[in-house]
């Protein structure tokens, strides 16, 4: 069953979809290990350092600007990606995106809140699958080191609509919806769908003001450790497929 | 605590948005026999009927055509309702809107479907809180007979992301996000929001040819049996409000 | 699909095991309305003033003492209620038993916890269940006035394992687990099998004295008003039954 | 954050209770790549093989015949690992025992099918967990290659309680129940406390005359692949401890 490791595959490629923070930066270091990689953010600045962090660990990578939500831009970085990564099949996408947190008592939000939301979560994710699926189809039967997989980020707000979180919750548990549906329709055509619960802070710039867990060693996610745990579901064998695990600090009430 | 149910309420009035099938006109019925409705559909030819049949039976209704999805095609309309029905406060709103369901192959999809089920289910919902909650916070301090309400129309697909469901199961599972933060930010405040599972094919014309249950007596919600169970959430004591429950046929699969 | 409340029927009678606390207590009070009811507790004191109090009502009521978690004492008690109410039919069992709550840290528990709180949860209820749905069966072809029900009262600890709330926890789980599968056994043959989860602080002696949601009125759930719902689950149309559903305090964090 | 694997470790071991079938054998065989091994079943047979099995790839290895849901006679039993093991520490300890499964009418079960299921599934864990997490717990503070860590196997029971399956969900929604506990109440001590649900049939001796889905290549759980993600649990960062997570073949409906 098992499958050793290729050093870089020279065959088959990974994408990963907001890049933005620590997480997306840390899934596509750790997946270029194994895979040239396409990172996509909506912004330059949010994926040259990646891209050059991979080259100089000794892997391959390309870096687009897109708007995920947005058909046509994700549809034309698609295509650079196509073209750069040619001949090779796509092993893994992950969906990273889903900005569109605003807490907020809900008389105070506004529907563009909730359309921000819903845009960069489930719409994202939308064109995100439908862009990736038939490729990930394509190398199910190309003889891929590990099951093609679609990999989805979710957070606390998946599972539980708290007070004052409603137009982000709303973004997420769709998204959620949408990652269950596509791993029953697409699963039994081989391609592994995960949804991961990220259930506290995660360690990065944006969030090193922040205490939570009273300050603690160890109380915000680190970014490589998430990685570590999206690299495993990506290695599962078909016949113990994961859709959803969490993930939180130790410390972390739930 | 019991509260005697007044004969016609002269102080209060509810709103069912989406009276296009029969849950929300036995919605609407149930309803008016205690307080004057407001009965809100696409078209006319929705709701005619329903007005007609509440006055037939000695209540008070008015029917005014609306878009819920469009933020400002329900300020029109609900400022007819308030115009109309000036001096009372808003004792419930129900929302029963819900189109979007397209059950295709994923890839058969378009991003239009989704955007529909999200427009007619979360958006939609997200207007009409957002717009009658105002007027429920204001009931709370006006002595109504029962603490104003906000009830939501949930599906099985709220619960479950089902293979080709995708689309209708992310608005679904939106819906029940913001209802659940709704019931939490308001419940405090005294407006109860409670989220109704609808799981089972609803008896009407619409589904008249469907066998389902294989075709056994009662195998389809009784849309009346569905309005009982919408009175009695509206009717529950604030120490013990119900934020969520199922209805299913007894022969249903679940 | 309306039946009329009958004032007192003849035909059936109704069970209520467990009124030690106010639960049982109102929801015999409130079923007492309509059938004959037999209460159930391990202790004389527990029923005798529940039973004068349907009398002076106009009702009529049998106590008997029972220890639901064994088999043969549940046995003899059915067997006084039996020949009391012979002849009639049972149109409701409510399993309203689980004692066994004791929150300390795990290592500080013993397994004669864990013992308690699965025999008076999970083992109670199915003695109860085993007793009572061969004759809830029979009934649902005697023109009861609502369909045959199990009523079966959840908790919190249903739902969510706290910290130091293990050897609880696993009763209630376990008292949920068999409540859904006999839900989906018996539902298509006719009986209502529904299951209350009470997540909050129920008013009466017992907890008089804890301060809940800093005290606020109706902070703790009203007997009484959970009595209402129970005895809405039993007179929904088989058409639209509710499996499960929450009863909160409209301040409860949830 | 990343540890490099011992080859062997000297200063840890592990223990895996319920080794009679497929999944604890994979799981010792994989935790023996690392850690000496203790395994518990209730006869020799059970684990002579897998004692054997290890040696001969070089690892270390203990067998102990043991009922878990027998206070005493896990005592002594894991008496004998520790004398075995003395001045190591306990690395990880798995539960993988849960017999009980009767799928049977309910009127049909006796109330010893139900005794069996909550004693080889919650009692037997319950067991197991307090005799290990004092080990566990010292385990921390000693340098451990991973943080220590409780693993529990749950099955599709854990999550439903299906017609027929009474008594067997029973027990196996109360391990789920126990598991969600440990980890809240343990996890900020810095044990890993996590539950797999098992969702589908495992391959091996015992299952090898079952059609399941279809007869499909891997459409039963390959034991070796669960292994490896109970392995993937116990290496998790503390920073990212998954709780839950689901494990079934790509092909199974869910």
């Amino acid at each position: 069953m098992t499958t050793q490791t290729p050093a870089i595959s020279k065959a088959f490629y990974a994408i990963i979809a907001g890049v933005g923070g620590g997480t997306g930066r840390a899934v596509a270091l750790r997946f270029a290990r194994t895979y040239p990689v396409a990172v996509l953010a909506r912004t330059e600045a949010s994926y040259a350092g990646i891209v050059d962090e991979v080259v100089r660990r000794g892997g391959e990578a390309v870096g687009v600007s897109a708007d995920v939500a947005d058909e046509k831009s994700l549809a034309s970085a698609l295509e650079v990606v196509r073209e750069k990564f040619k001949g090779k099949g796509l092993a893994v996408g992950v969906y990273n995106v889903g900005a569109g947190l605003s807490i907020k008592p809900f008389l105070e939000t506004t529907v563009e809140d909730l359309d921000q939301s819903l845009a960069s979560n489930v719409r994202g994710l939308y064109n995100f699958a439908h862009s990736t699926l038939p490729s990930l189809l394509d190398s199910v039967s190309a003889n891929p080191p590990y099951p093609p997989t679609l990999l989805v980020t979710g957070a606390t707000a998946s599972l539980r609509g708290a007070a004052r979180f409603g137009t982000f919750a709303a973004g997420k548990f769709a998204v959620r919806a949408l990652s269950q549906s596509l791993a029953r329709e697409f699963g039994p055509q081989g391609v592994h769908v995960a949804h991961v619960v990220v259930d506290g802070v995660i360690e990065g710039p944006r969030t090193k003001g922040y205490t939570v867990n009273e300050g603690v060693e160890d109380g915000k996610l680190d970014p490589e450790a998430i990685a570590e745990s999206y690299w495993h579901l990506h290695t599962q064998h078909r016949s113990a497929f994961t859709h959803e695990l969490d993930l939180r600090p130790y410390v972390e009430k739930f």
